[in-house]
């Protein structure tokens, strides 16, 4: 008989950036006077940098032409990206990574959300709390993730791993013993970062649980203080237990140019099957490869040029960063992250809900986030904003929370 | 325990393609003089059209400007491309498509690939035989297809429907009853078309039968016989059983900018779950938008002089499928396909395997083609060639098979 995946019915309600952009929208036409400020989901708002304007411009310019056009790319992308990422992301910070581990891919979010796939539908999962939706939503859709109660908004299947001021949101090992975790450093929502010996005590935990670790990376390009690592694989052993995932989008802007990359090494293994040729699979069997001409403008992303620019422009959102957090701070908020990441994680006032601290400040301020309850149950009384919007808009929005 | 997917593990060695690239390159080595021609995989060679490469270069020039920049893309695509989708591929046909029932994606091969996910495990899929592998192979890696037996290269759940020559390539209706129904026409590998009335009588059995109809469109730019259906949706009530895939790939040369779409009717339901929903869920949930640049591609293949380019474009590579396979005929070869399809498909001389023909073919005459039988079992003693490759290669081609 013709049936619907029945994991995919168990997953509750909307997207959580829907609600918030359903609330947004209805408040604007409600009041089409006030501009609402964004400071919400994470995507950038910056130029595309003019290195990566260039050299798009000129794989255009090769792609109209018969010697320099480019068909179906290579399954695991084109090797002059491969060789940079290798160079510029491992190499260079003393990682060992060769290309033909880098897999190319259209952005990190559908890796975080493929990745998943190459495991048995037995394995748990554990993740932090508050996290990044997608990790725990593509597990349900896999009917990884038991019985969902809405009450408490836990999943009877996933371990959870509280993140709260209380242990300076870096989860502790877990009490239950999983066979994937989930972890995000410098961490989405928190913004908080991970010391190296830190994360070296969850690589050696899971070499010795036999475990595999997923580290999405996406914000690395963010951190500002010395020590801490920007890649897993800066820790002894993780090459035997973590999979690595990249995104352009945060570093470069490539949020609306999709691209990303995923590290499996050689010798990580499920038992006796190599997860990197699962992965290569997956790659060749359901996916077309990035275009050529967006695979060209992540290896400006590496040129000197490229470099210089880039740097400049996270610059600029860190400044948003440190705006946000010190001039809430300034008007007694509890401020946490903006150091070594784009987000901003705050104590809603008054032990406000989050979701009633969001319609406070849509309504008095007129400026949106989102509600740290979102991310989880332990997000619970936490918000978070962006620092990604442009400098007026990041100024202005201070300036309406101040007088709300 | 951490365990691999074992559903991919029962995957039988590689890819076909890779198979195929492979034996070319150990021949190219050997064979250091000699240019291998490849007409093997379906990708093209044409330069991208001036129409397009304007729209690219507009597009970029904006991302580089504050106003311009586009981040993430709307969920389903924008409205700028699912609007002339459906006016251009639908509404210009008859066909009652509304633009929220687009969902654009980086090409075909995803979505034909992430489809099956949205249906139960236990579905029954009928396949084409000869068919494209990724329709099957994506079913084996969600555990679908039961046991394979290798002798036969048959899976013991998938019901087979086999196109061969005593039925002009179009299958005869199942005797077993299947949920999901894979068709594909203008058909890779076989090059055979389907009539309106043939393609109705699939979707009064879909409509009857409960069963859903997958429809992969990604060659409907190559009929050029009148009366022959370029969308299901031509068909009645073939919205309450059909999903349809189109690429931007074959009828634009997009293979490596990557653009698709696929269309799911509101009404279109498995048991009481409207299948629309859930293709949002996954688009929401694991993908994030094809790229801004190549959705302004997109429109630029229905502009006037986009529409004008491509027409010639695809008159160009028509007119290699038509010296293919006259040539072939006239060397006495049986050919098939190639009048309303860009591929050619012949039976092997003197009852030859697919592979042994493969294997004459680049040693007596440097040209790559695909084995028939690496579509399938019955594409046994067939092989096909493509119409993708330029004039003077396939000019080329053709006089080495004379000679040899």
């Amino acid at each position: 008989m013709l049936k619907a995946n029945q994991d995919y019915l168990k997953l509750p309600g909307s997207y959580l950036f829907s609600t918030v952009a359903k609330k947004q929208r209805e408040y604007q036409e409600a009041n089409p006077d006030r501009k609402v400020i964004r400071l919400s989901i994470g995507d950038v708002t910056q130029p595309i940098a003019p290195a990566i304007i260039k050299a798009l411009h000129e794989a255009v310019d090769e792609m109209g032409t018969e010697e320099g056009f480019h068909g179906y790319a290579p399954d695991l992308g084109y090797e002059f990206l491969r060789n940079a990422v290798a160079e510029n992301d491992y190499k260079a910070r003393g990682c060992e990574v060769s290309p033909d581990e880098v897999f190319i891919s259209d952005g990190a979010k559908g890796d975080c959300g493929n990745i998943q796939e190459i495991f048995d539908k037995d394995c748990r999962i554990a993740v932090c709390d508050p996290v990044y939706p997608v990790y725990v939503d593509t597990n349900v859709m896999a009917g990884r993730t038991g019985v969902y109660d809405e009450k408490s908004g836990v999943w009877s299947d996933v371990i959870y791993m509280p993140c709260t001021a209380e242990n300076g949101f870096t989860p502790e090992l877990p009490g239950q013993k999983p066979d994937i975790i989930y972890l995000c450093f410098p961490n989405n929502p928190t913004g908080a970062s991970i010391t190296k010996e830190s994360l070296q005590k969850w690589v050696d935990y899971a070499n010795e649980n036999g475990a595999v670790i997923i580290y999405d990376a996406a914000y690395e390009a963010y951190i500002s203080e010395a020590g801490l690592p920007h890649s897993i694989y800066e820790c002894e052993g993780a090459r035997n237990c973590a999979i690595e995932i990249h995104s352009f989008s945060k570093n470069a802007g490539f949020t609306g140019l999709r691209l990303g990359y995923t590290v499996i090494p050689r010798e990580l293994k499920a038992g006796d099957t190599a997860l990197h040729a699962l992965w290569a699979r997956r790659h060749g069997t359901k996916y077309n490869g990035a275009p050529y001409i967006v695979q060209k403008a992540g290896l400006a992303v590496y040129s000197d040029e490229g470099k210089a620019q880039l740097k400049e422009q996270i610059a600029y959102y860190m400044k948003n960063a440190s705006d946000i957090r010190e001039g809430l701070k300034a008007m007694g908020y509890e401020v946490y992250g903006g150091v070594n990441a784009p987000y901003i994680w705050l104590k809603t006032p008054g032990n406000l809900s989050s979701w009633d601290f969001f319609d406070r400040l849509l309504e008095n301020a007129g400026v949106v986030g989102t509600p740290g309850s979102g991310f989880g149950p332990s997000g619970e009384h936490y918000f978070r904003l962006t620092a990604f919007g442009s400098r007026e808009n990041t100024a202005e929005a201070l300036k309406r929370i101040k007088e709300m």
